[in-house]
C-alpha cells in the first residue's frame, strides 16, 4: 500500500496513516521520526500497538524502547506477548528493580486494579515536617514518579495512613507536622477491584489519582485519572458491541482481522437464527389461520416490529443504567412500575396509529370484504397496544435476568430482545385475532 | 417514603437513598450531614442536583451554598436555573471578582471547551526564574487553584508561550530560566471546539490538564481531566440510548419523569412504526404469492431477523468507531469492503443452517407436498445468505450516509436498521421465492 521508501515523517502525518500500516511498515515508518517525535508517539499509541512493536523490531532497538515505559506499561505489553523466549529477553532489558517492579504489577490481570496501578507514587513519613516531605519527595523525583499531586503518608510497615497535596504542603508552615495537615478520611481502591468499579469511583469523585492497597491495608500503587479515561471508553464500546448483538472486539473495527470480525459476530447470528426457528414454528402453527385471512399474515412485521422497538428501547436504558451503577437489583420492582406505566402510555399511542392504520388497510381493500372493519381495525390495534407494554416489560426485566444469573446485562442487546419477542409477540397477537376476528 | 423526621445520616447513607428523594426532602436530609461531610457531598452530587437543590433550599442558605463553588461549577448550575430573578440573586451573592469569572464562562455553551473549563489556573513569565516562579505560583495559590500540576507560561498579553510542570520546577536548577526549560510544543483546545473532541484529545494524549485558548492563542482557562471522565461516560450513555432507538435522556433512567421517558421514546416509536407501514405495503403485495404457499409467510420471520440481526451488528461497530473517530468518512470504501468479505462468510455459514432448517420443515410435512424439496431448501437458503450479506452492507453504510448529511450516526440504531431492512428484506426474499420456488 505505502510502497515509497519512508524519508522523514511528522507525528501527525504517522497518526494519520498508522491504522492502514502492517506491523512492518509501522516499524519501518516509526524509524524515520525524529528522535523526540519517536518518544511522544511511541507513548501515545495502545500498548497492543507497542507490543506489536516490539515483535517486529530488530533486537538492537528492543532494549531502548523498553526503557522508555513506565513499569505498568511495560507490564501490560509484555502481558501482550504470547512468545514466552521473546517476553523473557524483552524483560531482561530492564533495570533489575525496575524487573522486579514489572514482575508484582504482572501478577494482576489486566483489567483488574493492581493491573492498572503504578507503584511509582510520591510517599513521606508522618513524623516529617512539611519542610522534610518536600525535600523528601524532591528526591524520590529522581526516579520518574506517576505524579507528585498526591504524597501519601506510610508507616515504617507501608501502611497507607493518610495522604497530603503538595499544594497542602506548599500551603501549610514549613514546620507543621504532616500527621497533623494529612488528610486522613481516604478513598481507596482494592488491588483486586475490577476496572469498572474503579472508573465508577472515579466519576464519582474528583480526583486525579487514588492509592491502591491490599487487604492489610498496605499501600501497593497509584491509579492515575488519565489511565482511566481509557477504561470508560474501552468499557463503554465493550458495552456498545454486545448490546448491537456480538461479542465485543479485542481491537479497533479497522483494525480487527476479517477473522475476528467473523467469529465475534457470527456466534451471536447463529444463537439468534436458532431462537427464531421457535418463531417459524410458532407462525406454522397458525398458518391454517392464516390461510384463511392472509391479512393476518400481512401485518406481523408491523405487530412485532412493534414489541421489538420498546423493547430494545426498554432493554438499553436498563442495561446502561446498570452499567453506570445507577440500577441495582433490588431496584427491579421499581423499574417494572416505571415500564409498566411509560408502557402503557406508549401502548395507548401506538395502538391509535394502529387503528388509523388498519382503517386504511381496510377501506383500501386490503381486508376480506366478509369480515367486520371494527373486529379488524379492533385487532391491530389491541395488538399494537398490548406487544407494546408487553415489549417495554420484558425488555427491562431481561437485563435484571441475566445480572441475577451473573450474565452480563449487556447481552440483552435490541437483535436479542426482538428475537425473544418475536415468538410471544405471535402468540399474542393470532390469539387476540382469533378471540375478535376469526 | 420517607416519612421519619430525619435526625443524622451518614454520607454514603444519603448517597444511597438520594435518588428516591423529591426536592424537599433532598434539603431537609442534607441539612443533617455534618457540617464538613456536607460539603464533600454537595461536591460531588452532579450540577443539576445542586441547581435543584438551591431551589429548594431556604433563602438563608444560598449565599454560603454558591460561595463553594468553583467558578465554572458555578456557572454550570445558574446556566440550569430558569428562573431569572432567582438566578440574579444566586449571582449577587458571589464575590465580585468571581461574579466576573463566572458571567464570562456563562457565554459558553455547557457541551463546548469554554463550558468545560476553569479560569483559576497557575501562571508564570518566560524571564522568571524556576525559583521565582515557585513563589509566585505559591501566591496565586491564596485563590484556589484548579491544579498547580502544570503551570502554564504567558506573556504580558496572556498569549500562551509554554507550559512547566511543578515536577520540572522543582528538579530544575533553581535559577534556570522558564524559557529555557519550559515545553513549547503544545497541545492546546480551542474555545470553541466541542466536549466530544476534548475527551478524544485526553484519551489520545495523557495529560491530566489541557489549556484553553482563543484564535488568538490568548490563554483562557484550562480543562482538567477529572470533568472530562464524566463526560466520557455522559457521551457513551447517550450514544447508547441513541442506538437502542431512542432520543436520548436529560437525567439517570430512575430519575427521569414518566413524561420524559414517554417523549423521548414515543417520537421514534412513531417514525419506526410509520416505516414499518411500507413494510406492511410490501408484504401485501406478495398476499398472492403467500396464499399460494402459506409456507413462504410462516419463514419471513426467520429471513428478516437474519437480515436485521446482520445489519444491527455492523451498524453498531461502525458507529461506535466513528464516534470515537478510529473511523472518518473518507473510510467508506475500506468498510465497504469489509463488510463485503466478512458479510459473504456470514451469509455463507448461515445459508448453510437456513438450508438445514428448511431441510427439517420439509420433511416435518410443513411445506405442501407438491413442491420439490430443493427449490424449497434452495429458496431459504439463498435468501437467509442473501440478506444477512446485503444486512451487513446496509447497516455499516447508514451511518456514512446519516454523517454525510450531518446527522448524528448514532440515529443508525439497531430497531432502525432493522425497520429499514424489513421491507427490502422481503422483497429480496420474495423475488428469489418466485424465481426458484414458485
Amino acid at each position: 500500500m505505502h510502497e515509497e521508501t519512508p524519508h522523514t515523517i511528522s507525528i501527525d502525518d504517522l497518526w494519520e496513516i498508522w491504522p492502514t500500516l502492517d506491523d512492518e511498515e509501522r516499524v519501518e515508518w516509526f524509524n524515520q521520526l525524529e528522535h523526540e517525535d519517536a518518544e511522544d508517539f511511541f507513548s501515545s499509541i495502545p500498548c497492543e500497538d507497542q507490543a506489536e512493536m516490539f515483535i517486529a523490531m530488530p533486537d538492537r532497538d528492543r532494549k531502548h524502547w523498553m526503557r522508555e515505559l513506565a513499569p505498568d506499561d511495560a507490564a501490560d505489553v509484555l502481558q501482550l506477548i504470547d512468545d514466552e523466549d521473546l517476553r523473557d529477553k524483552l524483560k531482561s532489558t530492564l533495570q533489575p528493580s525496575v524487573r522486579k517492579e514489572v514482575d508484582a504489577l504482572m501478577a494482576y490481570k489486566e483489567d483488574e486494579a493492581g493491573g492498572l496501578m503504578s507503584p511509582r507514587f510520591a510517599r513521606c513519613r508522618p513524623e516529617m515536617t512539611a519542610d522534610e516531605a518536600i525535600l523528601y519527595v524532591r528526591r524520590q523525583m529522581r526516579e520518574e514518579l506517576e505524579t507528585i499531586y498526591y504524597i501519601y503518608v506510610l508507616d515504617s510497615q507501608q501502611h497507607l495512613l493518610g495522604v497530603v497535596s503538595f499544594e497542602d504542603l506548599l500551603k501549610s508552615g514549613d514546620s507543621k507536622k504532616i500527621s497533623d495537615i494529612m488528610e486522613t478520611d481516604l478513598t481507596t481502591v482494592d488491588e483486586d477491584m475490577d476496572q469498572e468499579s474503579v472508573a465508577l469511583l472515579f466519576a464519582r469523585e474528583d480526583f486525579f489519582a487514588l492509592p491502591v492497597v491490599d487487604s492489610d491495608n498496605v499501600m501497593k500503587g497509584i491509579i492515575t485519572i488519565d489511565d482511566i479515561v481509557d477504561v470508560v471508553q474501552e468499557e463503554a464500546t465493550e458495552d456498545i458491541q454486545k448490546m448491537g448483538g456480538m461479542a465485543a472486539l479485542d481491537n479497533d473495527y479497522l483494525q480487527s482481522t476479517f477473522r475476528e470480525l467473523y467469529s465475534k459476530r457470527v456466534v451471536w447470528l447463529i444463537v439468534l437464527f436458532c431462537c427464531t426457528i421457535i418463531t417459524t414454528k410458532v407462525m406454522d402453527f397458525y398458518s391454517s389461520a392464516m390461510e384463511s385471512a392472509i391479512i393476518l399474515g400481512v401485518f406481523v412485521p408491523l405487530i412485532m416490529a412493534s414489541g421489538g422497538n420498546t423493547g430494545s428501547q426498554a432493554a438499553t436504558l436498563v442495561t446502561r443504567a446498570m452499567a453506570l451503577d445507577e440500577i441495582k437489583l433490588r431496584d427491579v420492582l421499581r423499574v417494572f412500575k416505571r415500564e409498566l406505566i411509560v408502557g402503557s402510555g406508549l401502548g395507548a399511542t401506538l395502538a391509535i396509529l394502529g387503528f388509523i392504520v388498519a382503517t386504511a388497510a381496510y377501506f383500501l381493500g386490503m381486508v376480506p370484504s366478509d369480515s367486520s372493519y371494527a373486529s379488524f381495525a379492533g385487532t391491530i390495534s389491541i395488538s399494537v397496544g398490548v406487544l407494546v407494554l408487553y415489549g417495554s416489560i420484558v425488555g427491562s426485566m431481561l437485563p435484571f435476568l441475566l445480572k441475577f444469573f451473573h450474565v452480563d446485562p449487556a447481552s440483552a442487546s435490541a437483535p436479542f430482545v426482538t428475537t425473544i419477542l418475536d415468538a410471544s409477540g405471535i402468540i399474542i397477537y393470532f390469539t387476540i385475532a382469533k378471540l375478535i376476528f376469526l
